[in-house]
């Protein structure tokens, strides 16, 4: 069996489907999508990339499923729809995800990009293994039993980024106990049903929480750090204008990896893309808690956001990308609802768990309104964007 | 300046103060009192001990004073208070804690120990060093402005503890950005007295919140294991039947170590003391959570705790020590009242964290009466303790 | 399956005789015996003990087994012996070993212990499970095809303890890459003969090299470090007086733990054992490498040692307790002879590796002789050792 | 002060002048040059840059200078050094350095980078901070008594890498213990001249030995692993292409990024460039050990390299870029020549220990040719590589 070495799990040891799989060009082109696009230009040594997270969730996948008896050929499709969970991003992952989607209407993990002819490679090894792709493409969408061990409340996709993103990024919390987590996993049949539930055994509240505790640190110090946020702004700013003035259609630009986007931007869009290569980033003009944000600008969608950016910019008198409206969508906290049994009854993680209420404030809490712009036009913006946002007054960004 | 090797903080360097007060007789003690007492029957590689977590609570006194910009002599004697912190310890630590209280009116951090003729080498250090011992004590005590750093609700002592448990038992929950806390402490003025407070700066409610996280996970499957709880329990017990069966007083008994205590229990209360020793502990009759027992039965002192146990142990016919009642106090969450600066303004962690009040209802949640005993008795005690203890019918301990 | 949180290997899983076997005094009294004995002198968070290094042991062996298709038979013996392996300890593992030796005329991996009344629950237990001590014995031994992967050049055993020292000492000389080693060893059938060898697998010349330079630099750094030295000379010359003053057998001797033998220690031979509790170490008079000590005197048997101490003790005027003459043993490089495949050829690694012959040279400057007394009379000793042992003339130690 | 998270050295502390270079374009450019080039083809991990590189060798700079008692100034001017000290890299840092050398004739460590006007911010910054560029672009060189610091046998450099490199490739033979190293390094006077020697303080052979051991399996595991030597002689041989064929100067080449290269092999050299974007390489048709290859081979330059492949691409009648001569340079030991004091006498390493002899051998022994070439015509490209390169006969690369 071949191994291959990772800094997180050691030696992954592939199958030969695995290795077949590995040789992919669609899976190769993962060696130059990094995890976490633009949080390396906080945190400098989190340069990890999914094709080594690919690994780690097969890894894990595999060893989960070892202990669900369910049968070889089951088994084996679990294993690669873990494998190729993310073969579908575009260039800087989930950064571009939302440009990709109202492009093509096509998520990165819609079953789409698995069954055309374009990757045809990947289809080719599948059933050249006695796969079928369309129940890879479909364990990949969270679909049966399965599905939920490869993306869901619990699966194996979050609890390898969890530790990867803490080990690269040096910050300690992300720590999952996974080796806990992947033998505590059981298949339960649901009362009255043919159907299977994935639960935790017996005596692991403690073990989910840590999952979502963990997420929701990684969430406050590393997804969501503000220099991460205005970087990907800018960045999915720059996509935008990309695709707004090339001739370059959407499914081309989802192929595209993150040596390929940086260069086009820089050379294309060198108004943003220079200062993305360079981090020579936009500022905070305004950094703003839900509280002092009225509810219809929370909810305000794609449209009314790039409304309220011209807007701003024309008051202000700067060209219209210098200013950049950032309003996260409203905080949600989906690993509560996992299921662990408690006391030999099978229970959603949010009722069992009291820290669920607790932390689905903290996330409330988090959430923050910016609106970045080139430093110089700083104070002008923050004055124009209150206006414009109907912001209550509201100091400057402290930190 | 001499350095010792630490398997958490890598080299820690100590001055000449430190270096001389590590060789006191009270200081060397410190090797022979594990730091986790129990929990290694739970976790065979929790073996570290007082000596090496006090290394590691000077060091990181040492480096959150350097930023703090008090004066050297304050400085000095921080720094020997974060060393000396538990020097007052009896063996097995805080198992012992409750009966060396009851015995003699003082607690490990009572200042006493200090001041004695007993450990009069560590005052003469002391002394011969310019530093004053009073003062040193008072420190440990948590007074004064810099006391809390020492013995508070962010203090050093525990930042040391959640890592070091983790890296020792392997559990991965305990991961606390030391480095980042003690840079960002600081001491500021309170507003209209002279008194300064010590506060974490601004942006650090994630970094608070994560060693409240910490100790709430650690606690769930380390500090309050069963096992442990079990062991723990029973050693109190042959602690308590030591000192009513032999001459030893309660001080002689403090200055005991883990590996004295370990042979006296065997030779001289061997009915318990064997058992420990071997690791073949009484069992679960009883695992209750706060909804199961009645209020009266959650607040029991001492007393109605050993009467309950004599008459559960009269109702089945055996002997008093083959039962243990075993009632924790009321949960609490210290590490809430600390203080982050927010928006520019000091405010208490439970203030400015909503994670709090999910933590307080999940330490409710985890909190549970156990009761103990030889594992032929366990349906008949199961039996008799519901009835004594007036408990809601309920099932046997699920694991 | 059981599981068992080890803080080197994450998760241990014990089949059902393992679990078992745990649960024997025998076995549970290896909590009671350090790794290092007196090594956490200097490195204090070395406080492991046989118990954890028994089940990273029985892991390894497990996970090598797998890799090698012998019959399950076979595999149930070696996991056997991997757990048992360090049964035979006497108190303070190796520092005891040649006492017992000289007392008992047995070795600690001597199959006497596992066939004798004394432990018959260990014996039981395998032969409830159908498995035979004799066999399990010699596996211990080093016997058989299999007996090296127990004890010999490239075992688990020593793959298990230099990591696990290295974490444990702080230390990073130790690591090794145990998942590898463990996964390239080969059975390979013997030209001519019907018997196997254990190898390496081609390609790793320098897997094993890290193997023998890990030990290397741990015994320059850890293992023989002067302070340990010193101290274990000290445990050893206590023992033999304890044994010379007291009526304890050998037998009774070899089955005591740390804390029996630190608490008799102190008590009946105080002069020692004091000290070694205490850490109130003899200093060292004279510390002299090879080329500075005849030939006679690098070779001399423990007769002409006490002898030797005699002597100077005499010409001193002081105690004989107090002057040690502690003269290690020629070094050997033992895993020099293990087994690599080179461009398809079995070869011993000495013959594969020039690094051997510099391992070689090194181990033989890193040899010292030292001769240790209280502080006050390090002068005297030092001056009559030199005439005693015939040492060229030689400053003093320099660190 | 400012801090950036590292995930080998936690926080990294920069001071002013620090934390203005860290913010000028030439350093910004360095986190896109990866500082392992092509071993992540074989080390999916490995993706970490010269940017987090070069702020760990600052932060060792800045422990080493701390404890040698030299000037603020001189301190300043060294910890600016150790930060700029990989500015000068080209893309794909080490592989491209031959090829830059030969086309500008300047090396990677050349202070001219330093004192060009194309770099201009970095002299503006230490300028206005008061420092001498010349001055640190000479300890860049390795020149006055603290020039070895930065760039010597003992410098930071090497002791970043080797741990960081472990660090992220997963293989645990890069550990060093940098702690103690940077803490043992001391400036002594050389006897009868002015000039001052950087030397290890007593008792740190093993110390020393240890970085020498460190590299030596990085090169066997790591460094030289036949896949990224492969891939590295692909990408120069694309490089060499690439400056032939296109208008690109060697300083404009020398100036972009690892992204750049790769957009620009994969556009204008497709033959190489995609198989290298893809991973899709050539395989070994000869990997001979220096035993089997004659020494006018062994030392063949550029020229006789080129010629061999041209000749072995003829007689095959393949293209000549589907050829390649890979012939690594003598094998040489730098670290054996840095200062240990021994028995209070600095000593050169490789007289005080004799593992450099063995080392130097083990060197010797992983030297290998390779000549590299599409699967296809590997065989036949093995039968004329012999022929012209005067091989003995050999067997196929084994692994």
């Amino acid at each position: 069996m071949k191994a291959i070495k990772d800094s997180v799990h050691g030696h992954v040891r592939l199958g030969d489907l695995a290795a077949e799989l590995v040789d992919t060009p669609a899976f190769q082109r993962l060696r130059h999508i990094k995890q976490l696009s633009t949080v390396r230009l906080v945190y400098p040594s989190a340069n990890h990339t999914r094709f080594e997270h690919s690994l780690g969730v097969y890894h894990l996948a595999r060893s989960a499923i070892d202990g669900l008896g369910v049968d070889d050929d089951t088994a084996a499709h679990v294993r690669a729809a873990a494998m190729l969970h993310d073969v579908g991003h575009g260039p800087y992952g989930h950064q571009t995800e939302g440009i990709i989607r109202r492009a093509t209407g096509r998520d990165h993990d819609d079953v789409g990009w698995l069954l055309t002819d374009a990757d045809r490679e990947v289809c080719q090894v599948l059933e050249r293994n006695g796969l079928d792709p369309e129940r890879v493409a479909s364990l990949i969408d969270g679909k049966g039993a399965l599905g939920p061990l490869v993306s869901g409340e619990l699966d194996v996709d979050r609890m390898d980024y969890l530790v990867r993103d803490a080990h690269h990024t040096g910050v300690p919390y992300g720590t999952v106990d996974t080796g806990r987590l992947v033998n505590e996993l059981r298949l339960v049949d649901e009362a009255g049903s043919g159907a299977a539930d994935l639960v935790l055994e017996e005596g692991n509240v403690a073990t989910a929480e840590s999952l979502l505790v963990a997420r929701s640190l990684m969430n406050a110090v590393v997804y969501r750090h503000h220099v991460s946020r205005v970087a990907g702004a800018m960045l999915e700013r720059a996509c935008e204008r990309y695709l707004d003035r090339t001739e370059t259609d959407a499914e081309a630009f989802r192929r595209m990896a993150d040596h390929d986007l940086l260069v086009e931007l820089r050379e294309r869009i060198p108004a943003l893309g220079e200062r993305i290569e360079r981090r020579d980033l936009y500022k905070r003009a305004v950094w703003a808690g839900i509280g002092d944000v009225p509810t219809g600008t929370v909810d305000a969608g794609r449209a009314e956001e790039r409304a309220a950016e011209r807007e701003i910019a024309d008051a202000v008198g700067v060209d219209r990308d210098a200013v950049i409206v950032d309003i996260p969508s409203r905080p949600t906290l989906k690993e509560s609802g996992s299921t662990v049994v408690v006391d030999g009854v099978p229970q959603r993680l949010e009722d069992a768990s009291e820290l669920v209420t607790g932390l689905r404030a903290a996330e409330r809490r988090r959430w923050t309104l910016g609106v970045y712009c080139p430093e110089p036009h700083v104070d002008a913006v923050a004055s124009a964007a209150r206006d414009v946002l109907g912001l209550r007054a509201l100091g400057r960004p402290s930190a």
